[in-house]
Parts: C-alpha cells; sequence; structure tokens
C-alpha cells in the first residue's frame, strides 16, 4: 500500500498522459466498460454554531487496469459574509490544511493499493477534460486563447491547451489586475515558448480568440453570449460560469458526463446553511436543455458529433466531474509510482484481515 | 492518524462497551440526530473468467462523536460448484487475506482519523445489535439460550445474550458434530460460569428454550414456524435465515433498520453470475410484509413497541447493517486507542493537502 503526496503526482503525471488516460478512460466508459460510482454528498452539522460538514463521495471502476477508485472531501463549510454577502468558505480545519483523498483498490486481489490526496490529480483531470473537449471541439488551427481566471484551475486549463492545439498566444483575464500579473509571469516561465499577457478587460481578452476557456470559481455566468463569433470554441470548468442563454447562443453543446449530475443530496435534518445552496442551479430549473446535450464520452465513442464545421460555435461544459477519472489516472500514477519508489510503502497486512465478515 | 488491527480492535472494544455505545447512537438516529449514508454495491468484472469485483461502500455521521464513517469491502467474489451446487465465495486474492475497511474522519476538522479492518468490529456489532434486541423483547427472566449455528458470528451472539439477559444454559446446534463440539469447548472457556452443551438436533437445541438466536451463513430459512411456543424470543443475522411465513407466525416482529434495505446496486453490464444472486430474496417479493415491521431505533426511542406481554412471541431480523454502527464503534474504539498509545500512528499530513480544490 502507497502513500503519495501532491508533489508526488505532479512529478509523476503529465498532461499529456493524463488527457491520454481519461481518453482511454472515457472510450471504455462510453461502450459500457467502466462503471461510474454515483456521487453522494452526505450534509450534517459540525461543530460550530452556522458550518456544516461535507463528506463527498464518488469513484469508479476501470477493469481494464484492474482499479476502482474511491474519492472523498471531508470539508467544514462556513458562510463568513464577506464585502456584504454570506460567501460558502471551505476551512481547513485540519491543521490549517483540507481533506480531499482517492483510495485506489484492486480489482483483481481486492487490496488497498494506494491512498493519495486529490488536490494535484483534480486540476490535471479537469484540466485534461477540457483538453479532450478541445481536440474534439475546437478548429485545429487554433492558435490564440482567452483565458478567464487566473486561479490555480485557470493553469491546469492553460496546460491543457497548450497540450492539445497550436496555441502560440495567450490572454489573460481576471478582476485583480495582481493576480492576472502573476499568473502570467508564472505562466510565462512555465510556458516560454508562448505569449502570455494580461489584459485588463474581459472584452479585450476576448476579441479575436479561437478558444476561450473560463476557470474561475464564479457562482453567476462569466462567458458573454456578446462574445461568441464564428468558429469559436468556449468552455467552463463549472455549471456556474455559463448559463442556458449563452448554450442556447452556441451551435453546439457537449457536456463532460450526462449521467453524473444525478448526484444525491443525503442531508441530516437541521443541518445549517444548507438546502440554499444545494439544487439552485439554473441547471436544476425549468426550462433548461441540459438533458438534450451528448457528452464526451459520447464524442469519443463516435455515438455524438464533436466540431462538424469550421464555422460552428462550440461549447464544453465540464459540468461536473466523476470519480472515474480518478480511477484511470490514479491507475496510472501508481504504476509509476511503483516503477519509480515514490511514495511511502506501508505494509499490505495493516490493510486486509484473516477473517471475511 | 491512526491504523488499528482486528486484534487491537478485540482488546478495545467489549461487548458491554459495543451494546451501549450502539443504543446511544440508535437513539440518536430515531429522533433525527445521526445521517445514514445509503450502502451501495458497486458490481464490475474481476480478471477471472466467472468471477466478479464487489465494492460495497456505506456509512454515517453521528454528530454527537463528531465522526463520519466509511465501510468499505473490496472482493473478488467465485461461484465454485461444492457438492454439485454453485456456492458464492470470496476469495481471499489480497496475499490469501481479504480486505474490508473502515476510514474515520472527524466531521468537526475534516481530518482521517483512523483506518481498521472491518472483521472484529462486524462481529461485535451484529451481535451487540441483537443483544440490544434482546433487552427489548426477550423476557426479563430468560435463562436458556438455543444458538443455531457455531462459527465466528455465533460466538458473538453468546456474547451478546449473555450481556443482555441472566443467560445460563446454553444449547448449540450445527449440522456438523465437530463443528459444534469445537464451538462448545472454545465458548465454555470463554465463559466459564455458563453451561454450554451441544446438541445433536435442531429440535433437541431449541426445545424449551426461552430465546432461540440463529448465526449462520445459510440460503434458506434456519429458524421454524413449530418451535415458535409462547414467551419465546427468536433472533436472525440475515434475512434468508427466516421467511415470510415464520414472520406471520410470530406476535410481534422488529427488523434492524427499515431505511437500509433501499440499498443501490450499482452493475457494470457483463458483469458474471451478478443477477442471480441479486434482490432474490423473499424480502424482495410480492407479499412480504417488511414495509409493516418497526425497527430497532424506533423501539429505543419509544416510537415502537418492544415486547409487551411475558406469553408474546417476539422476533428480531437483523436485516441489514448500517454504516453507522461503525461511526458508533469506530469512534469509542479510537478514544480508547489514543489513550493507551495503541495501533500505528501516521503523519496526518500524508491525508490532507495544502490546496482545496
Amino acid at each position: 500500500m502507497r502513500v503519495l503526496s501532491n508533489e508526488d503526482i505532479d512529478q509523476l503525471l503529465t498532461m499529456p498522459e493524463c488527457i491520454a488516460v481519461l481518453e482511454e478512460m472515457y472510450l471504455d466508459y462510453a461502450n459500457g466498460q467502466a462503471l461510474l460510482v454515483p456521487r453522494i454528498d452526505n450534509l450534517s452539522p459540525s461543530t460550530e454554531a452556522d458550518a456544516y460538514y461535507a463528506f463527498k463521495q464518488m469513484g469508479g471502476a476501470w477493469p481494464r487496469r484492474k482499479v476502482q477508485a474511491l474519492r472523498i472531501n471531508s470539508d467544514i463549510i462556513t458562510h463568513p459574509v464577506i464585502a456584504g454577502k454570506p460567501r460558502r468558505v471551505k476551512q481547513p480545519r485540519a491543521g490549517g490544511r483540507w481533506v480531499g483523498l482517492v483510495f485506489m483498490f484492486s480489482s483483481e486481489t481486492g487490496a488497498l493499493i494506494g491512498i493519495f490526496p486529490d488536490g494535484a490529480m483534480q486540476r490535471l483531470r479537469v484540466g485534461a477534460a477540457n483538453g479532450i473537449a478541445l481536440r474534439q471541439m475546437a478548429r485545429p488551427d487554433a492558435r490564440t486563447l482567452a483565458l478567464i481566471g487566473s486561479g490555480w484551475q485557470a493553469g491546469g486549463q492553460l496546460m491543457a491547451a497548450l497540450a492539445s492545439r497550436p496555441i502560440d498566444r495567450v490572454r489573460v483575464y481576471s478582476p485583480r489586475a495582481e493576480s492576472r500579473q502573476a499568473f502570467v509571469a508564472q505562466a510565462q516561465q512555465l510556458h516560454p515558448g508562448v505569449g502570455i499577457v494580461a489584459c485588463a478587460s474581459a472584452e479585450e481578452c476576448v476579441d479575436g480568440a479561437d478558444v476561450i476557456m473560463a476557470a474561475t470559481s464564479s457562482m453567476v455566468r462569466v462567458l458573454q453570449p456578446t462574445w461568441l463569433r464564428p468558429g469559436v470554441h468556449i468552455s467552463c470548468i463549472k455549471s456556474q460560469e455559463v448559463d442556458q442563454e449563452l448554450l442556447d447562443a452556441c451551435d453546439r453543446v457537449i457536456v463532460h458526463v450526462s449521467a453524473q449530475p444525478k448526484q444525491y443530496d443525503n442531508i441530516m435534518p437541521g443541518t445549517p446553511n444548507v438546502t440554499a445552496e444545494h439544487n439552485s442551479g439554473w441547471w436544476n430549473k425549468p426550462g433548461n436543455r441540459f438533458a438534450d446535450y451528448a457528452d464526451l464520452p459520447q464524442v469519443l465513442a463516435g455515438k455524438a458529433q464533436g466540431r462538424s464545421s469550421p464555422n460552428e460555435i462550440t461549447c464544453f461544459v465540464n459540468n461536473v466531474g466523476i470519480g472515474l477519472q480518478f480511477a484511470a489516472a490514479g491507475a496510472l500514477v501508481l504504476d509509476k509510482a511503483r516503477s519509480r519508489g515514490l511514495g511511502h510503502e506501508l505494509p499490505d497486512d495493516w490493510f486486509s484481515e484473516t477473517v471475511h465478515p
């Protein structure tokens, strides 16, 4: 049993590798050769008066690589009032740290084979999904990328775009000048061959771009219908960044995975501050067309169409993550960690037993 | 983060303690103060042709003790033909061992606080549930116990009965003479003040008994309607050991937990040998009265009646386990392990992170 860190995973998993293994998994999933474990969000009171405890679980089995993954998030959620508005904040109550973990099992032996934090892989798999969508939906000659957002996830989106299309010009916009400038400085170091500039407005950022990627934590739409030009491809990392009006203005919309949104909120009565934030998204409201959209695995399997003409306006909505992404990337990472001897190895006997109840 | 073994748990958790902490949890659960995480059985092909991989997950949050538990079983299931009949066998493919694990989280900090195998606790919590039922449903002066079964679970049932009623005579029956004699020899050593004898037939075993407890792995009814005498209390550890005819012959039936049977089988298409064994129980068939029965937490909370008269024939059906049992017993065990310094302590930083995706 191997325990890996986010640093190990950053070292072991490149964006092109993550894209390749996720493509293989999505194809299997589309063909009924992988099992999605439905996501359950278990919400109960925490010890602080207005806080709640969120235990999120998702997973998946991928027989080709003989793995079952279980990913959990164990978060204390508070609602401090910031700039006059209540904000949803995950508090780092575990000694100043957060708790998200992936448990990997062998479906050949049953053994627990690995545990690692979910953060590094989370960013790579979100980026990889959008990169795979880019390969299916953006014009092959796309060269200019507009990136809305300059946080941690934006870095993953940039890596995925550069791995998927001949992008050589990148413009970055986010509301705070210091943030976007710091992001650009770091991104330029990581990707020296690419021209990366910060923009003072979203309009300047997206003007003439071949691809527009949103990577924000916004709870309201950040991509605007007025930005859409023939041939553009747009994408987001959460459903809140788009809305039905925007999607209706696109020629083709593909979502990440259609099945997963049927998630289950398992809420203890009396849990504070929960009702307001759950199931309140526009995609849960009447009039949404989510059910009409094909998903990325279907496109990869040839069961749905990606871009069909140079002038089409295409949109990829990375609406929700799936545990199978961790199964796929986790299988790859554990193989590489084993061969390089990375991580902490613990006795297998600690995690198995001589009885079977 | 503490890793405990089955041996640690056997040392840390006594049957009376397990009964006490489960009673406290059931009461909270009945009053909406604990959250049950629904059980999901995820079934997919394993590597052997006729085998499948079963990844079972259940859990629960218990705010009073600030814990969330997640219990998983990761099993390779084969169907060898034994004595002319296909049998369902969990294969110890993890180096000759099985894999069932409990992960404990703090709902105050989010941290992973413990991992331990499920076996020792599994037996204690099954026994404790039946012991708690005995306290609510058997006659207070019950002295003679008939035990049907002489396996590992039978030992747990015996411990629970002795902790719950003034039992001083125990008769044990199981089909194989060597098994029941070996069980009696061991049980007599563990419980020197009690008269424990083996019986050559089930009828001899149950004749005149105040309490009849089944603890077998049988797939067909082992408790017979003809055995029921006024005032007797009967119980089982799985629904297959009883049937509707038997329950109809009782005056009062209580099940373990009503909500839990709504479990979800999540099956990958093409998984071999699955359909035949799932949802085939009599309790899934038309005409069953399962929905009519109150459950043990309701009895503890005074929302349903336990035994109401000395002559009543009562029956407790331990129909299904719940993850909250592991939350309750796990919280207790981890507290005791910490104060005694038992188990392997691992750095908390291995299981938390500086980012929150």
